[in-house]
């Protein structure tokens, strides 16, 4: 069962190729967030790398914190190291204090390549804190207090019914049709289907074209959802659904 | 005139808040890239921070290189630099040479940084190359062919008609009204306005609220263009025009 045995990956690719060849059950992966968006490459390999279809999805509250060395006072700080994501979530406050952001592989690194110097500072969660002796100067410095993390759990069947499901697709329409998009929305309005999220990305065939990946209520074991998922097939140009799951 | 005096700023909003100052009469940033999509900051600057607008677009094909000091072979390469986005758009290449990735704040940064250790490599254009005194081992590395980048120029003004123009918009839907996007894309369907882009951004208020920022044919001093966005104006909770500006 999920949580029992936990295996880190070192990539987000790496935690899918785990799944897809059975060496675990289950992968969680982020898939977006509520201040930086979508998160690319979980996106991209669902739609051109991995057959694997979500579980499960969570949604965890971030808290971004300025890690220091202990003792160490804002005044000491020029330079702040994290991951790219973390450093976009806390921009206005490097800002307002004329901090100078370096980019690390993940925040885990970012506290360790702190240690022991006081004109560094780290931006992460509370846990590396502890792992490297170092101190929270400042708690959420993250530029908006709706800072939270939509994670996805992968697997390689999806969810059964629950009555209270959501489901996620991916298509891309005919780009010689016009009103493509329009008349795929057109399909959920019409049976009352209430969409959750709606993001484009490009479709690596060049500039402006792409791919919707659309979140929706209903289970696509639903007759209702089963009908309009097959209306949406014949109207798109490429369809793959990533399954059906519980809503969080 | 653009291109008479170029200066350089770090970052994207320091671009953007030249032209807001009047310290500079244009301003060039990313906006979007056939591979990795949306440039972030520079959507989320215009949409919260910035009431500048797009004046001109730019589309340049991005070719990206494995750079290497000279006479370094593929076999003695561990790890390879470069900023997050490139490291992004050539992730089959090192997969495939089983390189280990390592984030840097820019191209030249990266470049800089492998210069006389033959186990690194960097990624990144060829002028890099002959700043460091460096080499390019393989050309051409990114995933797929169609990789090009969209830039804008933006000013204080936008640029009057041409007849072969563009309108940016940025509007966000009522999240209580159902079928929002579906009845604005209805305003463009039925007087038969062709949309060229269509992102989906977080709003900053939570998970699955969107701004959204349309492209399309027409400019804004046209009287059809006027009366759609007009429409647009009293079906939307907000909308921002970006401008209109000659289609590249």
């Amino acid at each position: 069962m999920l949580g029992e045995d936990l295996i880190p990956y070192c990539t987000i690719p790496a935690v899918m190729e785990s799944v897809a060849n059975n060496e675990t059950d289950f992968g969680v992966v982020p898939i977006e967030n509520s201040i930086e968006g979508p998160v690319g490459i979980t996106l991209d390999s669902l739609a051109h790398k991995f057959e694997l279809k979500i579980f499960k999805e969570i949604i965890i509250p971030i808290n971004q914190n300025l890690i220091v060395n202990p003792g160490c006072k804002m005044e000491d700080i020029e330079d702040v190291y994290s991951h790219e994501q973390a450093i976009a979530q806390c921009r206005e406050f490097i800002h307002k204090n004329k901090l100078q952001p370096h980019y690390a592989v993940s925040t885990a690194n970012a506290a360790k390549s702190i240690v022991g110097d006081k004109s560094k500072a780290a931006i992460g969660n509370a846990k590396v804190v502890e792992l490297y002796d170092l101190e929270i100067l400042e708690a959420n410095i993250q530029d908006t207090d709706n800072n939270a993390t939509r994670f996805v759990v992968l697997s390689n069947n999806d969810h059964e019914i629950t009555g209270k499901d959501k489901t996620s697709i991916i298509f891309s329409i005919y780009e010689d049709r016009p009103g493509g998009l329009y008349n795929i929305l057109g399909i959920f309005q019409k049976n009352n289907i209430n969409l959750t999220k709606i993001e484009s990305r490009p479709s690596r065939k060049g500039l402006g074209k792409y791919l919707f990946f659309v979140d929706f209520n209903g289970h696509k074991d639903d007759d209702l959802i089963q009908d309009i998922i097959n209306e949406i097939d014949e109207n798109t140009y490429f369809l793959k659904v990533l399954g059906s799951y519980p809503e969080y």
